[in-house]
């Protein structure tokens, strides 16, 4: 298919998105940064890929059919996945024991089948930021880092107005496996004491019951030990999950520290929503920004997500126009 | 005046280098990648930059009376200093408290008055980079890291064929002050437990007298604290010796996974020159490295640095060549 790129560019085209959490695949119909319809759906991480997208091209002309379009109107679906990605190729390089059959995935090949639709790809994070950077708290600015604390911490980089990647594509997503403690814990990326291995969803259960104060603690006695609990009963004065949360914020501060020493950002975004605390967290954040990162320039901007769950799927706008915009990289059906 | 780049990028040009280290200044003559003739002189931090670029201007003359050419008959002078730099003003941003004047100083016209000449500057181990990436350990590599192990760490990054500089000017020089250990020691920069503060050489003092062993042991009797001593002894067998040897090597490996999943190299440098203990320093790194990095699409390749003293001053032929090829940003004489 040869497409009229300057159709592509000057009228709207409609995105199908599709944003692979841990627990949850959100979907949206999104046209020139709005998201029209969406829905989610669960993410069965454990299962093959091959069968969930059976689930999400069923998702997917639903939306279509909300809006009364058909699939094969729009210019294409875009994924957000978490890993690392061949965006040149869409391939998955990594599964992170998630959907253990990815690597074998011909996802263009479904694309074309199944919808009929070119299909891009790229990393949940750097999307996250390409639609902050287009559309929400990074837009009008080319110097950007995002960190989303989610199971895990998604991070990715703006720099001089380029999304970064690198030659494998690794580049500003692993920030949140920069290392936080060099004698530090085991982390799941195979490297010791990465950010993420030090204050993430993931590793909270570990961390919690290395607290001495928390057996015996309200926290311990709570049916979800997440940090939305961890947040809630620390507000209400509970010493183990002060002692965590402080933990949290002390990891997440020196995180977003060394990725303005490694990025040099004129903001930094969080993205909070798992934990739904930004009004706790981003103040002690900025305050730790202000008194220890070297930037004789001025002050880094901390702000939040401007658009929460929206960012991934405005991202995946972004990413399906700049592939077109690649038109001989990007292999079209 | 007006730059005929044809010639400026077809012959070659005459550069006066100089590499302003903490304890030494290094210049040189530098042609197509050889250094034609160089010469030391002391640094005299202390002092004033105006002071000290009296005595530069007269070893520069001197340098290009060796060769029997004028110093106008040079194409420019470049400086490779160790802070963040305006490269399009050519202004040091920052003084670490060394030569207390340099913010007030027009670089620019102090070329244009004591030599005739253009000037150029940026960061002293970008500029070491970039020697490597042109004429040494990283020719023809297009994703590259350099570390060197000298007063502090100096750092600095090549991505997909660029030159990391970031809207500051900071990005990649200040990966020395990503976080290693979140609860570390204050650092020069104002941040805390950065790699260069748990092990640099100008850390390296209160390092040595916070292990238990080093009163009574052999180091402590050493006339000078420093790397060079620490490894010869702990070839020994001093115990003291042993343990600074490998706390330092194991926070410089942990820089280098971060330094990796920051920046997705293919290569990774070390310059080893203060200590002059590759052959100790990088095999233990490259261990590491490939233990714990998460580089799912192979290994970096861990190399020492293969220009030595000379990397820098390379670099700085290769910045006025970038900066002519800039010939609008560039203000020429």
């Amino acid at each position: 298919m040869v497409v009229d790129l300057s159709v592509c560019c000057s009228s709207p085209m409609n995105t199908l998105a599709v944003d692979f959490g841990g627990r949850r695949i959100k979907l949206g119909l999104v046209v020139d940064g709005v998201v029209l319809a969406q829905a989610v759906i669960p993410s069965h991480a454990d299962q093959h890929l091959r069968t969930q997208l059976g689930t999400v091209a069923g998702a997917l002309t639903q939306l279509c059919q909300q809006r009364g379009i058909e699939p094969g109107a729009c210019a294409g679906v875009a994924f957000a996945y978490p890993s690392i990605i061949d965006v040149a190729r869409a391939r998955i390089l990594d599964h992170f024991d998630k959907f253990g059959d990815v690597a074998s995935m011909d996802l263009r090949a479904w694309a074309k089948e199944q919808l009929g639709l070119p299909l891009a790809i790229d990393n949940d994070a750097r999307l996250a930021l390409a639609g902050e950077w287009r559309h929400g708290a990074g837009a009008g600015c080319q110097n950007l880092v995002m960190v989303t604390l989610g199971t895990g911490l998604g991070v990715s980089a703006v720099i001089e107005g380029r999304l970064l990647r690198g030659v494998h594509g690794q580049a500003g997503i692993l920030g949140g496996h920069i290392t936080a403690n060099y004698n530090g814990h085991a982390c799941v990326c195979g490297s010791v004491g990465c950010a993420e291995a030090e204050a993430s969803s993931w590793a909270l259960d570990r961390i919690a019951k290395e607290e001495p104060l928390f057996a015996g603690s309200t926290l311990s006695r709570e049916p979800a030990l997440d940090f939305a609990a961890v947040f809630r009963l620390a507000s209400h004065g509970d010493a183990c999950s002060v002692a965590l949360r402080d933990h949290c914020l002390r990891v997440w501060s020196a995180l977003a520290v060394s990725l303005i020493h490694a990025y040099d950002p004129e903001s930094l975004i969080f993205g909070c929503g798992v934990m739904g605390s930004a009004e706790t967290i981003l103040p002690v954040i900025r305050g730790y920004v202000d008194r220890h990162a070297h930037t004789p320039w001025g002050k880094v901007r901390i702000a939040g997500s401007a658009l929460g769950d929206r960012a991934a799927l405005l991202g995946c706008e972004w990413l399906l126009q700049e592939q077109f915009s690649k038109e001989d990289d990007f292999e079209q059906i």
